[in-house]
């Protein structure tokens, strides 16, 4: 019997819908350093300060996907997570997502060995990116797997982004923003798996509403990520002790 | 025999005075938010969104108090540590450093129970107070020793901001900020043993070099917080989705 007193579990498209007006109201292609950003209203070095900044959220993401793979109790599911892992570490040197973002940092002129140092990224980057992957280790898997569901967003930022940002920096190429393009298909394909996985699973209202949490969690994950390098970079433009500071151009 | 290839171990008066000097480079006293709070410049929305933030760091604290104790090999060890345990959660309900900063909370017109939720908290706050937590858990017991050593540079920052804020906001009172005068002999005392241990057991110059990192690591947890307040309640004053939200007044 179902208990009168619980709310109701939503339908599998109830759930999405959900999870696509979270998508609508805290994704971070509606801060305003995205909006700057594709916008061309960058400068030099703030383009740097976000690729540098980027770099270790790309670098971190293998990191996140193996602790989930440790966790995962199928050889099916871990086929399956492990494609992850390929994107972006590659089969070979200098191959894979994270190689093609450092190819985007050296593109926009910083040094690849101080981007791999991460000597100048903002510590709200690390303590962001690290909560990500503490998150994945911690939480339910079906948490997990919930978290990652912001990339049912960001084929469209990507397509902002790069337009945007080859139409306004001279100084940008297409080459340059090579990490773009196999995500434009990595990302539905990995979208089509963790959202058949989460509308199947989180069955319970309360297994629905963790759901929902977890995609807020990311979304607020990559929101303090713009917000660190807007405060630092952009308005009012306070850079914390150590952190990179760009050349005067 | 000496490596010669190797620096030299710096003495305990050169590491402590290294120590000195990241206070004097990085410490939160030297943020913009610290300045316009002693000073009496922030509004009431702007005094209670440091307050509700600053709960989780307080609230965090014996968390990661007993994470260390559970490490620490000794029972005269441990003994020394639960002091700091006493101080924040107190003998009774209603005493020690947690309860005392929830009524500093209340004194400044925020309802208790949405304090202690957190749910109105900024993203950042909880990802750098979190890491705070997971660097004492993680890293050696000397490195989670030494990041306690911000509290070499509170009583000058405890100081400014009673006697500031006293001044300053005729509807704070001394009774609300009664979290910090038991705070003013606790802190030193906690030094006191803190500083001797790594002035001790810090010997190789990799070991001084790692208290020096885990030092600065500190700063970084406490500056991030007040960057994300600033950001969020100063300039440019955007709040992040779901954050606390100061009434118009």
């Amino acid at each position: 019997m179902h208990d009168l007193s619980a709310p109701a579990p939503l339908s599998p498209d109830e759930l999405e819908a959900a999870l696509r007006r979270i998508g609508a109201e805290r994704y971070h292609n509606l801060h305003p350093y995205h909006r700057l950003l594709h916008g061309g209203r960058l400068n030099r070095g703030q383009v740097q300060a976000w690729a540098l900044n980027r770099y270790y959220y790309q670098s971190s993401i293998p990191a996140k996907d193996a602790t989930l793979i440790a966790r995962l109790p199928t050889a099916d599911l871990r086929r399956e997570w492990r494609r992850r892992l390929v994107d972006h570490d590659g089969d070979a040197p200098g191959t894979g997502g994270v190689a093609r973002w450092l190819k985007l940092a050296e593109g926009v002129g910083l040094d690849p060995a101080y981007v791999q140092s991460t000597a100048g990224i903002l510590p709200t980057t690390r303590f962001a990116v690290d909560a990500y992957v503490a998150f994945v280790r911690d939480r339910s898997i079906l948490e997990a797997i919930a978290s990652s569901l912001t990339e049912m967003f960001s084929p469209t930022i990507i397509a902002e982004r790069v337009s945007g940002m080859l139409a306004n920096y001279a100084w940008i190429t297409q080459e340059t923003l090579a990490y773009f393009t196999p995500r434009l298909t990595q990302a539905p394909r990995d979208v089509n798996f963790a959202l058949g996985y989460v509308r199947e699973h989180a069955r319970t209202r309360a297994e629905q509403e963790a759901v929902l949490a977890a995609l807020r969690f990311k979304c607020d994950v990559l929101w303090a990520q713009l917000d660190a390098l807007h405060h630092a970079y952009v308005a009012p433009a306070l850079i914390p002790p150590g952190a990179f500071t760009p050349e005067q151009t």
